[in-house]
């Protein structure tokens, strides 16, 4: 048999939800390298039929010839209509893997459910094949490892913290910059120039600081947002405002 | 010369700060072990002289008998005034180590800059220490691993997600369960009832997973919060509401 778990031939296999964490391999956590080590077939989110991705260049260095390290489509797209199909036929892929008794792990960068495209192949692989095991297993996400890189803390004591996307309207993130002690701006390559307006209006431009790709051979870290003025910015990059002493 | 670093006799050791994740001492990232078992000294929080930790406990079985692992007194208390010299003189035990030219690690349950004992002892080095190097070693934290324990996703999409102690007032925790699509909240061991009464209020109860100890051998999951009543709490628990569907 396989190296497909301990069960038997009949039994399905496990879904291993394996976060990588940021970009360093090595933050990979004792127990996502197990299990990666362990699975004959390991799966990774590609934007394109063939291509390789952020989460699969990061294990890279741990896999076997003898494994297999295929891509599954998940376009760039936000059309739900569109995307359902495509997510509907990489869980089935996963799951012809899974029916014959193979264990199988997905991999995502961060954390699997962090803003991670695995949080979908959990709930349809949920749904459609209730008989498969799923175990999760947890990483280093982006806000963390970008404040220990920065050396800006997260959170300490009873202070409050919010995670948002960058991309909400101005009087969300205003309030949510007024009410919390951090806050963690994912997303905010596309709108950046709303990003710094609002920072300077509320007197936090010097509160705050940018990291791109932490921990990868590409990563930056920008203590003065005002020098990103113009710039393309990659979709992996991140604003840590924290409003005591930096 | 001391396995103290790859510097000369005369430089000053590096402090590291690990996380060592929630619980799970297979959630340890590489590095963290790596860096582990490269310092002569481990250094971790203890409430009394001579306790051991829940950290501590986490990595006992990767320290060789030639390490020295000690306690430094972090009492549960919250006067700062009787605290801060407390954590000066904590800070002065690891510094006279790194003025030595020895690499002294700090350990901490979860991730060193969200909520940790960490943050205090990075600033006092920081202001009196300026000569010695810190590198922060993220790790996986306790919203991650409950997430992934219990499998409800943190956040997905354009979702917003607030991490908030639960011994706000009922306003603000009012207005983030409104705001937010996911709310985590921390230390609820010695709120539970009021949290209870504000999510029977706003018809999230069914919507709300409480996980004390994650990832740990006294680890417990409850997801039908009514069961906690009259219970006592470890101080290691949180709530995650969320709002979308479980």
């Amino acid at each position: 048999m396989d190296n497909g778990g301990g069960k038997g031939e009949s039994a399905t296999g496990i879904l291993y939800g394996v976060g990588v964490g940021p970009g360093d391999p090595e933050l990979l956590t004792l127990k996502a390298l197990r299990v990666l080590q362990s699975v004959p077939a390991i799966y990774y989110p590609a934007c394109a039929p063939g291509a390789k991705s952020y989460a699969s260049k990061i294990i890279e260095r741990y896999v076997r010839p003898d494994q297999a390290l295929k891509g599954l489509l998940f376009p760039m797209e936000k059309d739900m209509e569109r995307l359902r199909p495509i997510w509907e036929e990489s869980a089935a892929t996963m799951a012809a893997d899974l029916l014959t008794g193979r264990d199988v792990a997905f991999i995502t960068e961060g954390d699997p459910f962090f803003y991670s495209t695995f949080v979908y192949m959990d709930r349809i692989i949920r749904q459609r094949y209730p008989q498969v095991e799923i175990e999760v297993i947890p990483a280093v996400a982006s806000p963390m490892a970008a404040a220990a890189r920065t050396g800006v803390p997260l959170a300490m004591a009873d202070e409050r913290m919010a995670i948002v996307p960058a991309t909400y309207d101005d009087g969300f993130l205003l309030r949510a910059l007024e009410e919390f002690d951090t806050v963690v701006l994912l997303k905010v390559n596309s709108v950046m120039p709303k990003v710094m307006t609002l920072l300077e209006k509320m007197g936090l431009m010097d509160r705050a600081v940018f990291v791109e790709r932490c921990g990868s051979p590409e990563e930056r870290v920008v203590t003065d947002l005002r020098r990103l003025e113009g710039e393309r910015l990659n979709y992996l990059s991140l604003v840590i405002v924290k409003k005591g002493a930096l």
